[in-house]
């Protein structure tokens, strides 16, 4: 696969240096057709590989219990930066930083963000390395740049699906967001999350565009399950399983906040939750989901029953008005 | 839900035994609809119910790792028998033994079964205490019937998705298998492992049919994934990630085994093993699965690449004849 920083070099090193006889490696959807060319460079190396075939689709999502169960001495994640404050297996990252330039897609930009003066810039970790460049390109063309960092996420203006802080930490100081990167998903979340016009720099199509119309039809999709979800008497739930996420005691507290409320809860936990695993309930009337965000961004329309974050919860219960969840944006972080 | 014996007399007694704080419920997909209503009564008995919402197919998936990783004090699973040797956190079996009766299928089934004297016997955890009963019905009519039990399984008689050592042990002595149950999974199991004329009294249908032509239609299928796997050159071999499936060092000798005859192998571990997992894949030709031999039967159609067996590679690499196979059964156990 080119276009993207697979780091072998490094692997190499790290295997000799740990001396590691049996490596798992874990890679996201995207990146996982590598796999089988990977394992064969760690074959290479004396060490016997194994792919983890199992969905993955953040740093939250070490493969710790499987990598103890299975005697690995190293785990290589790509594709995602460190998310984990402490693994219990020796863990590389390998963020699989894309080689494309962005200039192109970022001049795109310009027009689109012409009524504005104060751009805060945020990007997944595959362009990281892109933002001065682009920040020099906005600078050239007469803007104030702004790139977020408050200390949660391993880079200045890197957002991920579940943490927005670095976006939500400028909002007050930029009049729009330019994210640099493909897909439309990290750029809703920066909308949703701050309220502001966003655009995307997509250095894949080489175009810029705005995100605003979308975040729009999400927020009404939302709307309805809130909605929804105000007349439902029984809730689920979600607990995330992955080592990242480790909601529980949120959860619980969740569920003690529900029962104040009247309302009958019950604790779920989950390593996927996929539209299937509502279908095995149909006793419960709405979901809240305290895993992964993302679920309430890319497929809300293929669940049989709302599924709310925590801050739609709050609006549900009264505790927050629409405006307030609006202002204080769909995630919790 | 009617039909099923959920001891929840006994569930009570051993949460009061255990002075259990934290107790994860797992139930299989036909169950999990019971999940809400159980949860309910755990919190009567002052412990923290956890619904496990991760599809459940066997006794070989456990919940341990998520049990370890919520502080659980108690698993309770349902629907199956135990069949791990030993759990690291206490567990306790809730087979949901079926009430109703399974007579008049069984009659039903004399019938067809009346070209044949020696019947072996066979069903799934949820009809076992009917055994007695069929036999008595069937002994009646002037049959010789066999339960095996060669001791591999919790109980004479049982069969599950991935053994069918019981009907094996004695298929040389029977000249028919009748299974009493829903459902075709386990009686095409029989069928394929044993290749005797195979039967279903199904006491929900209140029904009893052969299920030959079916295993017919599935040698057939298993045929033309034979054939398109002798032609691949790279192989995934699956390997199971849940606490009863442990195939690593069998997916490991068979890797070898497939390397032996000039073959590319890695080894690839998963929870769950999907039509997705394998479009993931693109440069793997073909998969040997040592995890789940439900996959093969169940969902073959769907895989996007022939998924074999390993008693199935056996053929692909030269090691067994197609009759061998046949005689010997699709699956390992």
């Amino acid at each position: 696969m080119k276009g993207f920083d697979f780091e072998e070099e490094r692997i190499k090193q790290e295997i000799t240096k740990l001396g590691a006889k049996r490596v798992l490696l874990q890679l996201p959807e995207g990146l996982k057709p590598e796999a089988p060319r990977l394992a064969k460079s760690v074959e290479k190396n004396h060490a016997l590989p194994i792919i983890s075939a199992d969905p993955c689709y953040g740093g939250c999502d070490i493969a710790v219990n499987e990598a103890e169960n299975l005697g690995v001495d190293l785990i290589i994640h790509f594709g995602h930066a460190k998310l984990l404050k402490h693994e219990n297996i020796p863990t590389i990252y390998v963020e699989a930083r894309a080689t494309i330039s962005v200039d192109k897609a970022v001049k795109q930009s310009l027009l689109l963000l012409s009524k504005y003066d104060k751009i805060g810039l945020a990007t997944s970790v595959q362009h990281l390395q892109t933002l001065d460049q682009a920040r020099d390109i906005l600078v050239r063309a007469g803007k104030t740049v702004i790139i977020g960092d408050c200390g949660q996420m391993g880079y200045a203006g890197q957002v991920i699906g579940c943490n927005y802080s670095n976006v939500k930490s400028i909002a007050n100081e930029v009049e729009a967001f330019l994210f640099i990167g493909g897909g439309i998903f990290h750029a809703l979340g920066i909308g949703l999350s701050t309220s502001k016009p966003t655009f995307i720099a997509d250095p894949y199509d080489n175009r810029a565009f705005s995100i605003d119309d979308e975040a729009q039809k999400i927020i009404k999709k939302r709307w309805a399950c809130i909605e929804e979800a105000s007349a439902a008497k029984t809730f689920g739930i979600f607990v995330g399983l992955k080592p990242g996420q480790k909601t529980f005691e949120l959860a619980l507290s969740i569920k003690k906040l529900a029962e104040k409320h009247g309302k009958v809860a019950y604790l779920l936990v989950a390593r996927e939750i996929t539209p299937e695993t509502l279908l095995e309930f149909p006793t419960i009337d709405a979901y809240i989901n305290t895993a992964c965000p993302r679920l309430s961004l890319e497929v809300p329309q293929k669940f049989s029953k709302p599924v709310l974050t925590i801050n739609e919860f709050r609006v549900v219960i009264g505790e927050w008005s629409w405006e307030n969840l609006i202002k204080k944006g769909l995630f919790e972080n």
